[in-house]
């Protein structure tokens, strides 16, 4: 049995970073994914700025940091993502442009889910 | 066993919101999942005018609002979103726009699904 | 065990409308699913029209008539839709442009499904 | 348990069609299902050249013959298909344009599986 | 029980090509498959510059070579491929353009899983 939470962050030059973290809580006590669905450019985005959005995260012991998400007025407003992240922590960060970017996405949450086992099967 | 329901939306500037809450209904006391498939701009929607649905909902006592589609003539008529929302009430609102901006999506139901389980699996 | 059958329709001025509906075959005396896959406009389309296809369908008594896909010469020529209908029938028809617009799905016939049952599953 | 095979087919004006038919080869008696993953124009593909992708397939007596791909340089050159095939032989034709359009797709090839079982199930 | 791993690779003309082979891994003595979800042209790639991600690997005794990915600025510049293979060693390789092209993908390792048998079932 699982439980999936639905959730959103919204990045931009105030908000740059967010980390998605809900081990670090102490009513998330069980196993996580994170799935993030897609990426979403503003309608407020400032015209000719490219909009790029990195995740950093480490999975067994090796460190990941790399674009997801490249967004532009007039070009590509709206992109969806459908990447999983097995871990948290996993940080979100706009490395370039002023957004605002929202990422909408779902944790799921495995109460008897063991330590490395798929949560998708 | 789940049963699923196809369903659509309709919001434009005269009826600019909707909410899904199937379970305010006596035929539906089951819990709940919405799945929604696509937005997709009416072919007498204005150029140059930014169409923005937003979707409100509530998830473990925290509330979500965020944007999740942005259409415009010319450049993108039609999103898959593919979003899923675990519980309802689920409420979208044109927030820009005067649309007509058509959702499509499914509810799932479960007679047997106990609250919290995922309905995917 | 389900059974699944790839299936084209194509709509036109000249055959603007297409019901699909099996279980009025006597062939296909089971529970049905209709998945659509993708809409695609055909290279002999004509510049500077929209092609517009609307479903129609009936839904545990609710009538739901909406659009599905929107298509248009050097704009968009092609989109996934991945759209199901867990009930036939359902009436597919070009309501604006001349076409031809090609529909690409499957039927997923279950033996042993009951009514109900959720096929994805 | 199911064996799945990657495959690629390129089509161009000096190899226009090619035909999947794993079962007419012996090292493969089973059942099988192919599945078309996208269709990629090549870079050196002319400007100003419609690409068009037909599929023809026998389904329950049934002939499909119908268009699942359109690329154009400048415009689309790249779309995920991700249309599945139950029964082979499978003939993909490019019937306008001269490409190279890549097909990627995989078959699922199964020992158990029995006809007219789903074998994405 | 299987295990995914998040990774990602950076293709450009200083460092053209990478090969995913876990199994060359001492750590990684089991099944694999390798799952590509996205390319993602980087925000200082060249305009004017056709960007080319080719993959090369074997599948039963048939070598596969094909392009999977063409990005560009100002036209596309993220793709999702959800692309599967199978085995170990598949390389890819950036054989037009200067990039750089991000690839996210993840392995799906599996302690349990016998050879040929599809894990994603
Ligand atoms: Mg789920
Ligand atoms: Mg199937």
């Amino acid at each position: 049995a699982l439980l999936f939470i639905i959730s959103g962050v919204t990045l931009s030059s105030s908000h740059q970073s967010e980390t998605w973290d809900p081990e670090a809580k102490a009513e998330y006590p069980r196993s996580n994914k994170l799935l993030i669905r897609q990426a979403l450019l503003g309608p407020d985005a400032k015209p000719d700025e490219l909009n790029v959005v990195q995740v950093e995260t480490m999975c067994l012991q090796e460190s990941i940091k790399i674009p997801v998400a490249i967004l532009k007025v007039g070009e590509t407003r709206q992109a969806r993502l459908d990447i999983e992240f097995p871990d948290a922590p996993v940080t979100f960060t706009l490395i370039q442009g002023s957004g605002p970017v929202h990422l909408i996405g779902q944790h799921l949450l495995g109460a008897l889910v063991e330590e490395f086992e798929d949560m998708e099967e």
